[in-house]
Order: C-alpha cells, then structure tokens, then sequence
C-alpha cells in the first residue's frame, strides 16, 4: 500500500441546498482552496465556480436510475487522490450526514489512515423552510419533525415504519420520494393521517428555479406525477404546511420580501 | 398605528450551534452589516463579536427556569424596531425554524406589514455530528432522523407519541432534553426500544467546552443528573452512535484529525 501524503487531508463538505450564500463560512473557504473537488449531481454550478481555476474539479454524480460512479469507487477514490494532493475537498449537495452518505467515506478514510473533517451542510428542508415560510417545527402544529428518505433500490419495496411516521404532530419531510409518492400517500393514510393532510412538493429548492406545489395526501401521487424525475423534489407533510406565505420569492437577495398584512 | 420605516427588514437568521465558522456566507454578511442585532441566550460570544462596532445590541435571552423576556414581548420588540432602524437582525442559536420559534415571530411581522426574511442555521444535531463523527443517518443502522424537543412548560408533561418514536431505526435527536433524561429514557424503553440502546449526551456543542458522554438508555437518567443544567445539552439516541470517533476533536481549525486504522 502506498504511503499517504503526509499533509493530504480529506474535507467532506456539504455544500447545502443550492444557494451559495448558504454555504458556510467554513465550507466556502475551504471549495475556493481546495487542490481537488470530488462533486455530486446536486451540487450546483455556481458554487462549482467558486472552485479555484488551478483545482481539478471530479464529476461522480449520479443521476436517478444511473449509477456511473458506483460509492465503492467514490471511496477508493478519495483514498487514492489523498496520495496525490494536499487539501481534498468532497462536496455534497445538502449536509454529508443527512442522507449524504458522508458516514460511509469517513469510515473508509479513517481505515486507511487518512486525515478527515466533516463540515455540516444546510440540508434541504432548513433550505425550502426559509424561501417558502414553512416552518419545520410550530407551536400547536408540529412538536417535532422527521426526515426519511423514500429512495429505495430499484426492485425492492420501501421499507420505513409507517405507522410511526403517521404522527400529525410531527412535520414528516420525504427526500427523493417523488417516484413513491402515491405508495407513500397510501401507507400514511393507512397508519391513520388524514386524507386532507396538507403536503407541498418543492422542485429545485432554495434556486432561481424553485417551484412548489401544495396538495394534500389525497392528491399527492398525481401532483407528483406532474414533477420533471430529474429536478431535485422534496416533500413537506404536516399542518405546518398551512403557513406557507404566498408572497416567498424562491431566491431573494438583500432586499427580500414585504410582508402582507 | 405608526408608519413602518420604508426601508426597514427584519432578518431572522439561525446562528448555528456556537462556532462562526458554521454560519452562512448570508448571516455572516448581514451580521456584520446590522444596525441592530437582538440575541437569544444560545448565540455564542465569538458570533457576536461580528456585530459592527456602530450597532445596538439587545439580549432577550432565556435561561432554563427563568424567562425574562417573553417571546410576545420579543415579537412587539421587532416590530417597534422597524420603525427606527434600517436592518435589523434577530439571532438565534441552531436554525430558526427548528424549535427557534422563528416562524411565530414571522408571522407577527407579516402581520404588522414589516418586510422579513428568514436565513437557516446549522441545526445543533448537525453540528456535533460533524463533531463526534456520529452520523444522523447510515445505511443499515438508521433510514432516518427525528428532531424533538424534550422541553415542557413547568408542571406540564412531556406530551409526544412515544410508540412512533420508539423507532430502533431512527436516529433520535431530542433537544432541551437534559431535565427530563430518566423520563424519556423510561418512555422509550416501554414503547418498546432496548435498554442497551447507545445513548450519547452532548454538551455545548461545537464550542471548544465540548463534552461528550455515552451511555444507554439505561443509564440515560443517571448521567444527565450529572451535567450543569445551564450548559446546552443535545441528546443522540440511536445504533449510530457506535460509530462514535473516539479520536474526534471538539473544535478543530483547518488541520483537523489523523483518522486510526
């Protein structure tokens, strides 16, 4: 086994929902130095062109049902390119320790000796919660909230404890859930949610593009029907959904938004 | 009712869990830039040292057991600020709309006609999974995180759905929990999770007096008698918590940590 560079140092970052302004402070220095930047489809480009034009930039996304970069790759991967640079930057959309299976690269640096840091990422919910007024948690309507993932392999069934997640006073929040969205719409009604339970389906969150739809459990596998599988989508099940303020702008800059009233 | 100043915007920015480093690139920039800044008790000194010289500083914080300032006077606070300042931020520890009680302030702002916008923080459950390498989530031991809040109105119970969360595969986060650490614990264990369920206690989080202590539920009761109730105390219950790393450093600058292997 090659010896590791001895000042290589690997950072898994999250680079959050989209938003370069919501990058954290750590994170955006460390994208604008890094020798190397390992990415994901989800993340976006203009904070790809915060990446030093010396950097060499690694394109391992994966797209819904196609898997170029499989994540034992991406693994040795970032073994292998800790032997060649310094400062390693592997950047996810989100937060790495959401869904961004961050825990499993760590576990592969950390075998093979090689030095990490993990920097937490806004995760999409917190992202869609500040640019459509939907709060996670509310007095009276949500005492909590739950994030699952409705991403399964493809062939098997989603294996999630429904009858806990059809809790009404809990803010249920599905990532990758749009191609399960009537299985999902079904089984929560089944545990005991309300028909009428109000859900919004978010597109490209926190983007210039974003886009939302707001239905209700009932309505959800055809609303969900409508939504482009290649756009990014998240689900937002819970009364809290009634607070949504019709006059959110997607991405707002310093001047934001006047209130109604 | 008194005209609103033209110009006036209210920022309710999450503030993160203690260290600056884990701001937005968006609440770093307003921050330094306000010309007033209303805090909570959870924003750390180090952020607050961002604060321009030139700007007022109101603290509306809350220690556990003792609420100087209610929240409906922060509300009228915000308000009749607008209408003597330009950019006003409102502050608060982790992300506004996670238990920040954020969207309760929107909404009076809506309602009184003041422009606002809402910028997420790292949540606290994020930032000491960055810390302790514990994961939220990772495949084969948990398909999902729950956020709740083990904090009660005095001489009222602790009102959750302790079926749905007694979820072995959930990674469980509960938030001003300490107080109330046997109870949970016992709740847990009758609806039905093991007693030998990993168990970490994580105090002031991300600041450089972080500490950590492992338990079970078992023994979930016994150890948070032992932490100082004013220090902030995070709750991870969950098998992620095995993957604990014991060679994770509380605050760590660009050099981070050698992983073992």
């Amino acid at each position: 086994m090659p010896a590791v560079h001895i000042q290589s140092h690997v950072y898994l970052i999250g680079a959050g929902p989209g938003d370069p302004d919501l990058l954290t402070v750590k994170a955006l220095r460390l994208i604008e130095t890094a020798d190397v930047v390992v990415y994901d489809r989800l993340v976006s480009q203009p904070i790809l062109n915060l990446v030093s034009p010396g950097a060499e930039l690694i394109d391992v996304g994966k797209a819904p049902d196609h898997h170029p970069f499989p994540q034992p790759n991406i693994n040795s991967l970032l073994v292998s390119l800790s032997h060649r640079f310094s400062k390693i930057v592997r950047l996810k959309g989100g937060d790495p320790y959401v869904f961004g299976r961050g825990s499993e690269e760590a576990e592969v640096l950390r075998d093979a000796g090689v030095a990490y840091t993990v920097v937490p990422g806004i995760t999409s919910a917190q992202g869609i919660a500040s640019t459509t007024g939907v709060p996670l948690t509310h007095r009276g309507l949500a005492t909590g909230v739950r994030l699952v993932t409705g991403h399964c392999r493809a062939g098997h069934d989603l294996d999630l404890d429904w009858d806990g997640l059809a809790d009404p006073d809990t803010t249920l929040v599905v990532y990758m859930g749009r191609g399960h969205a009537a299985e999902i719409a079904r089984r929560l009604i089944s545990g005991g949610l309300s028909a009428d339970m109000p859900v919004m389906l978010v597109v490209d969150g926190t983007r210039p593009s974003e886009e939302r739809h707001f239905t209700t459990l009932a309505g959800l596998g055809a609303t969900a029907a409508t939504i482009d599988k290649r756009r990014p989508t998240l689900m937002v099940i819970g009364r809290v959904v009634e607070l949504a303020d019709e006059l959110a702008i997607p991405l707002e800059a310093e001047l934001g938004r006047v209130g109604h009233g």
